[in-house]
This record gives structure tokens, sequence and C-alpha cells, in this order.
């Protein structure tokens, strides 16, 4: 992130010369967590216009506005991953959000199966902290998080030709690698409808469930391995796998 | 697990008609959490003689006792795996062991780096952590913790073979896919000499430890992708891809 001594994401359009009023909570951070003042670097992004170098115009109790300056960074397409996983407890969703945050993921879809019984979540809480995960990773976008809804809701108005890689807890499923590869020779790269990861909730998918999986065809099912995995380490081993073998981790990173 | 309620590691040796005592702590889960009685099967494993059904013998305040049954899986080979970390903050590096034990890793080396500011480590709760996420995987081993020692330490007396992976958080270095397939190539699998993964402090490794690394002819710098990793994010994305690419992803559950 160049010299600048933080990162946020803001809301306004971004271009050089523009002013930029920051929200209190991130003035609140610049001025009492990182204690910096008028005339320090930031960096900007919005998930539209790239990376913005600013610096602090104005830091009061009230009102933060930078100033910014150069573009540092280009808008650049990123792998349309999308995560669909059944709650959990919140130490561990808080911390599987982070962590898909970080591995790139674009939409956060919390589904209620069978077996949820995490029956409630709080998408601002979440929101916030994919927000603060994404402004940390230096991606150019920060990932939406969804309202909890049932799994055969979403299923039922999936978007055409995304795939949904769908971690099969039974082991008996063929291994992800294998699976993404033939994806990727497929699809010639990246599919170009997106992908998508579902985890189920620990008590993991009904008979039913993944007997109705076997007759979508979007489903790829896959397996993790011998061992079992908590619904949350399946998540983000699933998610390094597909952007290590199909997404962006053949790039070197941008600067 | 088969039928049983329970998964619990135990240092004794295991055979069909021993008896078994389990420790105190083991005994109060049983009793107190689980609500067990005697009669009740619990699967046991001691990392050498495979899996065996028991059943509760005696269950009191003091003393708690398994008839051991028949072995429900042989003792198999795991690949030779070991986590090498700078330690994090405590429910971070709790987290990092938990997941590290799920992921199959033998060995968890943590490590002092120039960069490194956490100081001191409990061997003994991360030892107790380990073993508890590996009775929950169905692996048949457990992690050893080991203590804290300077990394130079580590890498000067390293065992002749052994790949170790390390990853460089500039983001320059090859993709991991790439340099763990051409490892698989040239070893026709998992290498027998064991792999090693190393993770560095937030801060990331100086200069000086990077150049120190090139010197080294186990050393293989890998790419996590494109976007900033927090150190446990690192950890885990890496191990995942390993086991997926190179270790025993590729093997379905064992039952």
């Amino acid at each position: 992130m160049s010299e600048a001594a933080a990162r946020l994401f803001v809301a306004a359009d971004l271009a050089a010369g523009a002013a930029v009023e920051v929200s209190p909570e991130q003035g609140h951070y610049l001025r009492n967590v990182l204690r910096l003042g008028a005339g320090e670097p930031v960096s900007l992004f919005n998930g539209r216009d790239g990376e913005f170098l600013a610096r602090i115009a104005e830091l009061g109790k009230r009102r933060c506005t930078l100033a910014v300056e150069a573009q540092t960074r280009p808008q650049h397409a990123e792998p349309d991953l999308w995560l669909l996983f059944a709650p959990v407890k919140r130490a561990r969703i808080d911390y599987l959000v982070e962590k898909a945050a970080e591995l790139g993921v674009g939409q956060l879809l919390p589904v209620r199966t069978e077996r949820t019984i995490v029956e409630r979540i709080n998408p601002e809480r979440l929101q916030a902290n994919a927000v603060e995960a994404a402004e940390q990773t230096e991606r150019l976008t920060v990932p939406t998080v969804h309202p909890l809804r049932p799994l055969p809701a979403v299923l039922a108005d999936w978007p055409p030709g995304r795939v949904l890689v769908v971690c099969d807890e039974r082991g008996t499923a063929p291994a992800i690698v294998e699976v993404l590869q033939s994806l990727a020779v497929e699809a010639e790269g990246f599919p170009a409808a997106g992908v998508a990861v579902l985890i189920g909730p620990e008590g993991g998918f009904t008979e039913t469930e993944l007997d109705g999986f076997g007759n979508l065809p979007f489903v790829k099912p896959v397996g993790l391995g011998p061992r079992v995995l908590r619904a949350d380490t399946a998540a983000l081993a699933a998610l390094a796998v597909v952007q290590a073998v199909l997404g962006d981790w053949h790039q070197t990173r941008r600067r």
C-alpha cells in the first residue's frame, strides 16, 4: 500500500482532486488509533475506481476529509467467487468472514440447511468485519454479506452457468484438485459465470440434501481428503485451493 | 468414528482385550460433558496401533477405564508435514494450532524470526489444543508442538532432504501450485523425506532473512497470490494447498 499509513474503503467516487469525507468510525480510527494528523497519506478504494493516494485534509472530532491525489492502482477484474455457508457460532463466523475476505470472496451468502443450528446472524457486524479485512488485504473490492436465507431458496434462483462446488463431508466425492483442474481446462481459466463454494453445518448435510444436489446440473461435489474438518476449516481450505488452482494465485502481487 | 460417542487419544498400547485408563480430564469429559456411562462405546487411538472400539468399564470421579474391543482401522502412513510458524497472538495461535491439526500437520515448530513480536508461547496449552483437534478429525496421530526456537537454529540442523516451502509475502515468488506440482513430479508423490511449510510473522521476514533462504538448497519460495494474507490465514491456506496438491486429499475417507 505504498507509503500510506492506512487503507480505507469508501463509498464516494474517487478521482484525483476529489475531496472525500470518511465515516466517523474511520475518522476515529485515523485520529485515535493510528494517531495520524493533517497531511498524512492514506490509501483509498471504493470497489470501482481503483486505489488512490489521499492526504488527510481535516481530522476533527466530527468530521474527517481527505484530499485525493494520484491513482496508485487501476481497478482490475478479480475471480468471481462466492461462499455459501451455514452459520456457525459467533467467534467462528467472525473468523470465517475475515478469512473469506482475505481469500478474495466477492459475495458471502449465509444459508440455512436442514441441520443448521445457528438461526440468527448479524449481517451488519459481519459486513463491517468483511470490510475491515478487505482493507488490510490490498484487494480493490469488498465482499458483500447477504442476509440468511434457506438453502433451497438460494438454489431455486441460481444464476445460470455459475459452478457450485459442494464440499461433501462424506469423503467419497472426487478430490477437489481434480475437479477444479478439469473446470479450468473446460473454461480455459476461471469460469466466466463464476464459482461458488458451499459448506454445510457442523452436523453435515442430510441424505435428502445430498441427493438433491445430485439433481442440480451446476453442482460439482468435491472431497477434502481423509480427515474430518470443522465447517470453518473446510470453507477456508476449499477457498484457498480454488484460488490456488483456478483463481488468481498464479498472479504475483500488483503494486 | 462408527458408533462411538467420543474419540480419545491415549498413550497406552492398544490391542483387543486390553484395559486402558484415560486421564482425569478425559474421564471428566466422558462423564460430565458427554454424560456417558458404563458400557458405552468410545473410539481410541494412540498414533501407533490404529483405532479401536472400546467400552467404558469404570467411570468414577477419580478413575476411568475402558475395555478395548476390536480394531476399527489399522494404522496407516500419513503425509509427513511440518509447520514452522512465528507465534501470533493468543486467540489466533489457538486457532492456527487447531486448524493445522485438522489439516494433518505432524510437527508444529514455533520459530522466532527477526520481526517476531510474540516472545512466549505455552507449548502445553497448544499441545492440548492440538490433541483435542486431532481427536475430532478421525486422524490416527496427533501433532507434536515443539518449544519456541530461533529460526536460524531450526534451519541449522535441518533434516536432510526435507523440503521447506517458504511463503514469501512479497508476492513475487512462483505460484504455490506450480512449485508443488513440480515437487510431486520429482518425488513421484509426496516427498519421502517430508515437507515443511514456513510462515513469517505479521510484519513479514526481513530482507536479510529472505536473502538467507535463497542460500539454502532445501528452500522452495512460493507465492500465495495477489492479496496480503494474515500470518494465520497464509499458514492454513498453504497447508490446505499442500494436502490438496501433494498430500492425501486424493484419498477418500477410510472407514
